[in-house]
């Protein structure tokens, strides 16, 4: 049986800031630049879940799309949504919310719920123009 | 030589329902809730038609996009823009339209059409959140 | 106090058809080519709808944009998202939903809901190239 | 000599939070829900400046886009991208940095600076479907 | 009978260089930058064209969006599409096509075939971040 | 360490033509057509570099994308923005522009620069229907 990608695409907002604690502010200016504003700022970040699998013979599908937006919603967007990353998240503690930091935190939330096919990719946008990706085959 | 993939993007507008004719009705609105509407509901779909190979020292063309056009258009578009998935095309008879199965359908309809090069990818949007591919790799 | 202009955008699935029962088979098809297709098709419309008003001082809001989307969830998405416009629809009965009726009437369901402020404009997007536009100093 | 509208869009970050320090924080949460939160949350805006006039024989421009361009990044983007609106910004102080706020003090900031042509409208984008509009003809 | 705008977006692609000829080469460079590059640039441009008028009460149509998209075809994009705006376009002749004087020049092109609904915006992207825009209240 | 991919997205601005001067007036008509216009036409080009690489622990980064955009601008944008792709881009000269072509000569001009990270695909889209993608996999 031919295995198909399915994605769902889902938004979020939220404030953060780039920081490295084991830097000075200066250290932290010159490399982060705008990112490292004390005061924060923030995004509306764009994130696309795909899940590689068979479609079932039953209902066509690889993963009922409306039960992944359900999961991403219930595993990552009820933690980051209209919440400021550094402060507010648990998963996301100690961590720099660089998006491939994110992206990867992302990941290991939502890999162990997904049944009945594979995570694949996670793509998270910080902006249009600005993007991680983390695969299954690079990890 | 080098491969290159070139992609060639187009949009239809059509009706569809998700149901399963072995299930009651009952169970199909429990498993594809709005999607089951018996009196259809539609979508602007767009497709993305990827096709890998090397440019031609020719004309710098991995494949001509206008004729790849021209191809989806006769093959694909003629047969489902302003149609109804489940009703009106044939080579969709007896398949549950989900974007899935669509896409997959769609990818055996253009794939013997494409010469002097490889069919490499074929991505569905049933909206812009919500999409479905096949890959060569995959299959 | 001055008066802004807000929006809300919103999106719904549907099938429709245009069809005039006043008119032979073969009037209604030449007038209306493809969108008269007896099985149907459809659309991912995109709905915007526009208040003015001055911003409150307590709040910043010339009218709450969270309010404003359950309105019009509760007046219009939930009576025509994943629907049939021709036949699932009382407020669009014995109408033929051309984008410009279609945004008429929505108009005319939301129009008596809208206080604290005025209903200024109601976009209608049948596809991301064709769209109509009711406006309050046109009415 | 006819008039036109022209206009040009672009982007910053910025973190911020809707609150009234008049109100209680349960007053706040109950209005502004999640963008109350103390933590703040953020935003990609657009913003789009419109200015109308009749085109210049000379070089047929109504404005320079490009001067209009350079002209809103000096007055208004080197102020607030990668900024906190809450806290960072001198022309927001007291303001409660909802969109239509937001969008008025920009107005106010850019309005002055314009000559040989009339500010004609401002568009701020908070997400896609969130947006404020402040017209000449409104004020 | 209430009027509603109805509008049709369609693309071309198109090469062209601002340049005064009654400057010297060291002015048209210092006003027009890259713009006056002397082996061209160019754009894929989108034009909106906006229809006012009563939906008619047979076909719910206040113009029928196919037959625009044809009339522009015919009267605009079959003179500019894959083609120089300064050497290849009669009616753009003498004037420096700037994306302001284009626009008029196409509003001049179009009104006169616009019968049953009146003319009522014409807005061209030359990028997606500017545009300018004809009105019929502003001529 | 997993790898993550990252990707900046730019654009730029130029004129071309199809055209193999080894080929008569005629043929050159007859397999370019419009793409073939003596006097040139031309493209809003956007670009996607994609980086492959582990994230760096002291700053989240698995390649600077700021760092990116001013890489790419200085070896690529700063030579054909506003600039025709036949006549004025060095690294082009005596190759027939088409999206492939244009995109093997960008990963060419590209890749040695990168280092701390792979080159790992280059996307480049003509319009927002036609684009090409060189990747590190197919080379």
């Amino acid at each position: 049986m031919p295995e198909v990608l399915v994605t769902r695409r889902v938004h979020f907002n939220a404030a953060h800031r780039l920081h490295n604690p084991a830097w000075s502010d200066a250290e932290n200016a010159r490399v982060f630049g705008g990112c490292n504003n004390p005061n924060w700022h923030g995004h509306n970040y764009e994130l696309e879940v795909t899940v590689k699998g068979a479609p079932h013979p039953d209902t066509g599908y690889t993963y009922d799309l409306g039960h992944l937006r359900d999961l991403i919603e219930r595993v990552i967007l009820s933690q980051v949504d209209h919440k400021n990353l550094n402060l507010d998240v648990p998963f996301l503690k100690g961590i720099i919310p660089s998006t491939e930091n994110v992206a990867l935190a992302f990941w290991r939330q939502l890999e162990p719920h997904i049944t009945g096919g594979r995570l694949w990719s996670l793509k998270l946008y910080e902006t249009p123009r600005n993007y991680a990706e983390v695969r299954a085959d690079l990890l």
